[in-house]
């Protein structure tokens, strides 16, 4: 199975739904889990707030924050993924935020990723530092996501 | 240039801004806009919907629409593309929904697909009846999209 398929399972044997909110991934991760057969039994849908408004206006995350630490920050990742937890009512949150290049942006490099889950038992946020170019990135942050969300379930 | 390309070249020469409500097609078509280098001067984001009741409380789809006729109906990818226009402050709104299969939906066929796109010049829904199977048709659904968004700029 690819790591898509086990996260489904997992949230299935909980009876959980999941939501994700992506940045740099730009949809790639909802797609990963929509590919799968019967993913709507668990797939609530997602937010790409690929601009850095809509992660505050739609997603809720703090503007104070966004000010001072720019789009790339595990903290901004957290609140992405209780942001689109509680919009899309899931059980189970996940967000990506990061650099896919070619350029670094908010002073951080190119493959610079945070990731974070938020599950009704609590959140957790981990930071990668990818290599590649933009599409390996961005697939790579796709993975990275998946294996963070089944580490915590 | 892929379509997706073509599609920002025309919305930048216009100065507009995109966001996508994405059903069946599930991330793919933000995420093919995203692909495109320079992506963040026009893409705003979008929302998948994937399940029926996010596209009635996130994109304020007429709850009354989707008992009568299901979410995959050309009235219903309107209030989406609609819907995110205004969730996302986009200048244009580019809306999916459709039976990915391998099962019908909603007394749909499989591949039976919408598109609607609304600019500031106003609106057009269109259905499409797309062969393959589950990840041809949200391939070719993406492609519909980006052609029917293009042929309205």
């Amino acid at each position: 199975m690819t790591h898509a398929a086990d996260l489904l399972a997992a949230l299935g044997a909980r009876g959980w739904t999941v939501a994700v909110a992506e940045s740099l991934t730009g949809g790639l991760l909802a797609s990963a889990l929509v590919d799968v057969p019967g993913a709507s039994v668990s797939v609530r849908g997602g937010v790409v707030a690929y601009a850095t408004d809509v992660k505050r206006d739609v997603l809720g995350v703090d503007p104070a924050l966004l000010d001072s630490v720019g789009a790339v920050d595990e903290a901004v990742a957290s609140q992405m993924a209780a942001g689109v937890r509680r919009l899309l009512r899931a059980d189970v949150g996940i967000a990506t935020t990061g650099v896919a290049g070619p350029e670094p942006q908010d002073g951080r490099p190119v493959g610079a990723v945070c990731i974070a889950v938020t599950t009704p038992q609590g959140g957790t946020t981990t930071s990668f530092l990818l290599e590649g170019d933009r599409a390996q990135i961005r697939a790579a942050a796709v993975e990275k996501a998946l294996t963070t969300a089944l580490g915590r379930l």
